[in-house]
């Protein structure tokens, strides 16, 4: 099933109130982490899978990048990006990526922000990536830690009489597959660490770099409650190569 | 501080008396994912970091090894190494993997069984172990899985008043050092599964695989409570390779 949530009109109103605010998650842990490993962004062809608001694909183009393809399966985020996020340089399309099919296009950069657990079948998502990217090319995306999506349950902060967390609770580990979110009928996938690194690997990537972000200074500022990303990361960052050579 | 806690008395005679059994960890999980994914060993230089009482080394000439040597901090390790799996094409040396100097010796195959963790500087292990390593070298080792050395805590089930267990208590995930044990004295090291990861890369090796495992089948018999580990890893295995090309 192809996961849109963003047109769920109750969402949507949600997501652009909160996107507004400037405070969220994104803004200061999984952005911050995303931009701390791109590569030089000067005269790159970038594709952006899952691209949202468009912000993302502006701040690209801000960089030097030459071309940018945003794509997103919601038909509200892709006007809403094209009003709010339009340049001559992106081409924004309204497709999820499991439709997504550029014949003879190839791109030196490709980021995922945090779409990569709305979908269902990873394994071929990662091979359509592979087949996209340059040699050379580089593939950034930022996921749900396993961490978070492995308990099937709505929040994982064990408290104690007094409201004070106690720890984070997890379990089912390695029980990977649905898990459903707090709109019904909307589905998010748990895959394990080994699962999300081996499937790169096994389609031809080589892994640079994982990270699993803290908030940056001004988050822990304007939202105190982010230090509780020191107890567990709620996201993480992978970053792999399609390497020109073979290992 | 180096660590050496199989010179305690108490702890070896446990430690032994329980390997006796051949109903462990060890043996129906870690052992088993660390066989999984060797190369082929035949004519193969390894070297054994942290060899213990020199069954995997054994293990190692049995498949067709031409030579291992087997290090370990323990004089009652290596004793018992060389009077229970002697061989001709075995070296026991009794080193911690911090002093270990083996000048001009490089080997097709490292490995390390559970012994990461109680190692203080990761780092300079890795780079030590890259050195080491004969070009596509590959170095293979398991420690405990960050899930589970993250919470300073001696048990990290959390069991209701019947004595379930209703999930695995994480917390402090992101502080990284020392986790004292349950042997006065003995520290054991928490890192990241980012650190584990990156540093590798770092150092110049390029990852191939990451093992969360669970029990093989005969081990969920012998030893019913290992359907846990489907809740949560114990261990994680990592295996790594020195490409001879550059990235």
């Amino acid at each position: 099933m192809k996961q849109n949530i963003y047109d769920n009109e109750i969402f949507f109103k949600g997501y652009t109130s909160l996107r507004n605010s400037g405070k969220t998650y994104n803004d200061f842990i999984e952005q911050p982490a995303i931009k701390s490993v791109l590569p030089s962004l000067d005269g790159k062809n970038i594709l952006d899978l899952g691209c949202g608001a468009g912000d993302f694909a502006k701040y690209c183009i801000e960089n030097g990048a030459s071309k940018v393809v945003g794509i997103d399966i919601s038909k509200n985020m892709i006007e809403y990006a094209n009003k709010e996020n339009n340049h001559e340089k992106i081409n924004y399309i309204c497709t999820s990526i499991e439709d997504l099919d550029l014949q003879n296009h190839k791109f030196d950069l490709i980021v995922s922000s945090l779409a990569v657990h709305y979908i269902a079948d990873y394994s071929a998502t990662i091979e359509k990536v592979t087949s996209l990217l340059n040699k050379n090319g580089e593939f950034i995306f930022s996921t749900e830690h396993p961490i978070v999506t492995a308990r099937k349950k709505m929040s994982n902060w064990v408290d104690d009489n007094e409201g004070n967390r106690l720890h984070w609770a997890l379990d089912n580990y390695q029980e990977e597959g649905e898990q459903h979110w707090y709109i019904d009928g909307v589905i998010k996938y748990h895959r394990t660490i080994s699962t999300l690194i081996n499937t790169l690997i096994n389609k031809g990537l080589v892994l640079e770099k994982i990270i699993e972000p803290q908030s940056i200074p001004t988050g822990l500022e304007k939202m105190p409650k982010l230090i509780n990303e020191k107890r567990r990361p709620s996201f993480i960052v992978i970053k792999a190569k399609k390497s020109s050579l073979e290992r």
